[in-house]
């Protein structure tokens, strides 16, 4: 019965990972369940809460599952500039947090790994060191890393990933990118992306961003993919930890259009247009940082209902997002993505 | 035989139309003849030059075609920021022209479509008039308006034109944007671009933006589009006018990269990274000022054989190039399009 990723599940589809509080256990355990991936996110947690996660999604299903961990950024060699963005945040009413950088807890989370065994780990931010990658593959995990651009695909192919996960442009939240400081010319989108990948490794390429319907599913199939990994459309399911005030805004006529944003974390991230977004067009690029000095911001505006200050993280096609049980939406979205492919044109 | 387009073409492919230099009658014949839709570009060009180009294109063709007519921009109410940004260049030793605003012949070519019939017109850089548009389907031509949101395919579908070119973020030169002042928001990956209006709308979807191979095309196609637009694809054949340094460009290993700059134009476009656009980032918008301005800049590179101060229009699949004649590359493109279709995955 299983077909699709490294033969572990039956459908091409995969829950994209979804830090902060989308991505619980019982989203992941509902999609695995379902006959997809289901992924537990690393990052923004300790090591011992992960494990944790791991652990109730091992009770809730035995299918397989994945965990994406972040590599971690190498610090700044001056906080000048972040120093300066937090005191401006300060000046504008705000109450920011201390601009701290980490490593997201990195030789815990990799004893996590060692310990749990999830059949599946990805990796986001960069590249693993190679030791890294094989000692996870010496102990039967398949290893997913996250490339933008063909350049990056080049970088990670180098250190023999099991698969390679394509982030479009059109993805929401944070962008996978190797180096954040370099903007426009970073952005590719899916289908370029694919097509730059698959003419340049062997490996299975599973495509995200923007990804809703599953006909958007079998267009990136037949344009090469082995699966489609979809984050947004799952936000609004039950199971998903989406705070309510994100959830509201996600349905809301008034959410327009999305942009990328270094305003919230010091990263480049998707997410709809708002207001604190609109007033810090120019953060600088210090990922921790800027995320560790926001976080109260953050905090303090879900707490008040106030969207206009909160990461509203979300793909490009958020407007076509649904309100269903996980499950359901992914036997939805393999008729849809059947369809398409039964109804594709004859050419002559 | 013919299905695509009106029933006018028997294949569902589109040569963009590029301006400039590229997009010669010999190009438009070529994919016209090859069972295609050939373009030419109205756009830089007076009304007589265009009637011109038509009656070549006849002569080389009895198939359908289309012309594409760049929609006129509003004079900016200041041009201040213009003056300044051209002095600017002088500063920088460059010689530029003056930076008149003109409507691109506007009424005189509305006037030689209505004298030569050409099957099919497209509009870009916004909305024409409804009765515009009505005028033209009167006299049995179809109309075809490029679109770059959600908001602008349902702007576009309320004046009622035969079908949508839905111009993802990855394409090639001046984005089709309405407003050129929305920056981020305003780019969509054609993927999601291509889900948002096959809900939206009813007439026929051209998807273009990045698409290079047939397989690329099949995706789209899977995708709810109903033909694909390609132009980079085409710089390299031989039919086409692309200029000597820029035909090298796309082939030069030292071509990375594209990105969205306002450098060369006062408007949006994409093209391979080079020196003049990293020298100005911050360019205001203000077309077709700023392309005045640069004119004698541009083509003084050219005449140099410096790549680094011309626009190197390309879409961001530019490196999967192919130096074909142009019949041929419609022919492999379908073969490759067939090949995508029949080897889908069968889903379970």
């Amino acid at each position: 019965m299983p077909r699709f990723l490294f033969d572990l599940v039956p459908l091409p589809i995969v829950l994209a990972p979804m830090g902060g509080a989308p991505g619980t256990p019982a989203l992941a355990a509902a999609v695995s369940e379902a006959g997809g991936l289901g992924f537990l996110a690393g990052g923004y947690k300790t090591a011992s809460a992960l494990r944790e996660e791991i652990a109730e999604l091992r009770r809730a299903t035995d299918r397989p599952f994945g965990v994406n961990v972040f590599v971690p950024q190498r610090a700044p060699v001056s906080g000048t500039t972040v120093e300066a963005y937090v005191a401006s945040l300060a000046r504008a009413g705000y109450e920011p947090g201390k601009p701290t950088w980490d490593d997201d807890d990195w030789d815990a989370k990799l004893g996590a790994l060692v310990d749990e065994r999830p059949r599946v780990v990805s990796f986001t931010f960069g590249l693993p060191p190679a030791d890294v990658i094989a000692a996870l593959q010496d102990l039967d995990m398949r290893v997913i890393l996250t490339v933008t651009t063909a350049d990056e695909v080049d970088a990670a192919a180098a250190v023999s990933p099991d698969a390679l996960c394509l982030q479009g442009f059109e993805a929401g939240a944070h962008r996978g990118s190797f180096d954040d400081t370099r903007d426009a010319a970073n952005d590719v989108g899916l289908l370029a992306l694919l097509a730059a990948a698959r003419v340049r490794v062997g490996i299975p390429l599973i495509a995200s961003g923007g990804l809703m319907h599953g006909r958007d599913i079998a267009a990136v199939l037949v344009g090469g993919a082995h699966a489609a990994q979809l984050g947004t459309a799952f936000l609004r399911s039950p199971e998903a930890g989406t705070h309510p005030v994100h959830r509201a805004a996600l349905d809301s006529p008034s959410s327009r259009d999305t942009a990328i944003t270094r305003a919230f974390s010091g990263r480049r991230a998707r997410g709809i247009v708002n207001r604190f977004m609109i007033e810090h067009p120019d953060t600088p690029s210090a990922y921790p940082q800027v995320n560790n000095a926001t976080r109260p911001i953050r905090n303090s505006a879900g707490d008040r209902g106030d969207a206009g200050a909160m990461s509203l993280w979300a793909g490009q096609g958020f407007r076509a997002g649904r309100a269903m049980r996980a499950g359901e939406l992914v036997a939805a979205l393999m008729d849809e993505c059947r369809a398409a492919l039964a109804g594709a044109p004859a050419l002559v």
